[in-house]
C-alpha cells in the first residue's frame, strides 16, 4: 500500500501495467506485430475495458478496431514504469534474505542492479557469500549512496531494525524503499515505501483453498 | 496473476481484503469498537465504495450510517481469507531464499507454519542454519506431504528447477503453490499458483520515481 497521497494512479493499476509489459515481452519474442485488445486482455487475465482504463492515465494507445501495436505498447509501458533505464539499488541487510535478494536473477530482468550492500556487522558475513560486492558498514551508507547517486533502497533486516535503517536510507538521499521487514516504517511524505508482505502472498493461497476446497 | 479461471473473485480484491484485515488488526489493539466507513477507507488508502464492493462478494457487512464493527469485520475477513486455522506449508529449496523464508517471522502472524523443508542436496546445508527442522531429500517429499497432510508448497529454487519442483509438489498432493522462482510454471487447472515477482515490486518504485521525480 502506498503511503504517498500525492499520486493519483492506483497501485493496482501499476501492478497491471507490470503484467501487461511482461505479457507483451513474451508475445514479442514470438514475432507478432499487432494484438487484438481482447487477446491481450485474455492473456493478462483482465477485461479489455480494464486495460483501456489503465492505459488512459498515460495517453491514447491502441488502434480502434485493430488492437495494440505490440512493440510500441511494450516500449511505452516500459517508459511509464521507468524501466527503460537501469536503476542502481542499495541493499541493507546481508542475512539470508539479503543474500537471497543479492542472488535473485529477477531484478536485472526488470532493470535493477544491486550496487552496494550494507550490514550492521559486515565482518560477520563470509565474503564468499556475497559474490563480488563487499559488505560495507552502515557508517559508509550516506557517502556511498551520495557518490553512486542511488535512489532506491531495499530493507532486508529484522523488524526491530527496520525503522532505523529506513531513516538512515532517507537521510542518505534514498527516495524509494522496498521494505521486506514485516513491519510498517514511517517516512517523510515524498518518500515512496513499498512493503513486501510475504505472509499476505500466502493468504492468497489460503483464500482460494478455503473458498474452493 | 491467478492461473485459475474458475474463481470469480479478482486478485486485487483478495489483496485488499488482506489490507483491510491488517489495518483492522492495528485498530483493534487500540480498543475502538466501531469504525466509520470513511475512516477505514482512509486508513487503508482506498475509497469507501471500493471496500463495500469488495465485501459484497461475501455478504452484508457494516451498519448503515454507522460503519463497521471492528471485531466482527476482522473475524469475518480472517474467515474469508482462510486464516482462522493454521496452515502447514512445505518449503522446497534451502538456499539463501529458502533459509530466509524459514526465518521469516511474517508467516506465523498470518497463520502459516513451515512444517517441512526439502532440497536437492540436503547434505550440503549446514544443520545449524535451518533451526530445528531437518532438510529432507526430494525422494521423501511425497510421503511427508501425504503424512502431514500439507496443502501449500513454497518453491524457492532456481528458475531452471522450478517446473520439476512444481510437478513434484502437485504429485505429492499440494494444491496451492507460492512460486518465488522468476519463471512461470505449468500446473493442472485445479492448482492455485501465486507467483511472487520481486522485480515487479521494484517496478512500483521506479514507476513512482519516474512519474513524480
Amino acid at each position: 500500500m502506498w503511503e504517498n497521497t500525492k499520486s493519483r494512479i492506483p497501485e493496482a493499476t501499476v501492478n497491471r501495467l507490470s503484467t501487461y509489459a511482461r505479457i507483451l515481452d513474451q508475445i514479442k519474442s514470438e514475432g507478432t506485430e499487432l494484438i487484438a485488445s481482447a487477446d491481450l486482455a485474455d492473456q493478462c487475465g483482465f477485461k479489455p475495458a480494464q486495460i483501456r482504463k489503465d492505459l488512459a492515465y498515460f495517453g491514447e494507445f491502441g488502434v480502434r478496431g485493430k488492437g495494440y501495436y505490440i512493440k510500441e505498447l511494450r516500449e511505452n509501458l516500459k517508459k511509464i514504469l521507468g524501466v527503460t533505464q537501469t536503476w542502481k539499488v542499495v541493499l541493507v541487510g546481508a542475512g539470508n534474505l539479503g543474500l537471497a535478494l543479492l542472488a535473485y536473477k529477477g531484478f536485472l530482468a526488470h532493470g535493477f542492479v544491486i550496487d552496494a550492500v550494507f550490514d550492521k556487522f559486515p565482518e560477520k558475513i563470509p565474503s564468499h557469500r556475497t559474490g563480488s560486492l563487499p559488505v560495507l558498514p552502515m557508517s559508509d551508507l550516506h557517502e556511498v549512496v551520495q557518490e553512486k547517486q542511488i535512489k532506491i533502497g531495499i530493507i532486508a533486516v529484522p523488524s526491530e531494525s527496520a525503522q532505523n535503517v529506513g531513516t538512515a536510507l532517507v537521510n542518505a538521499g534514498i527516495t524509494g524503499i522496498l521494505n521486506f521487514a514485516p513491519t510498517q516504517i514511517q517516512t517523510p511524505h515524498h518518500i515512496k515505501v513499498k512493503n513486501v508482505d510475504l505472509g499476505s502472498e500466502l493468504e492468497h493461497l489460503s483464500f482460494y483453498l478455503s473458498q474452493y476446497p
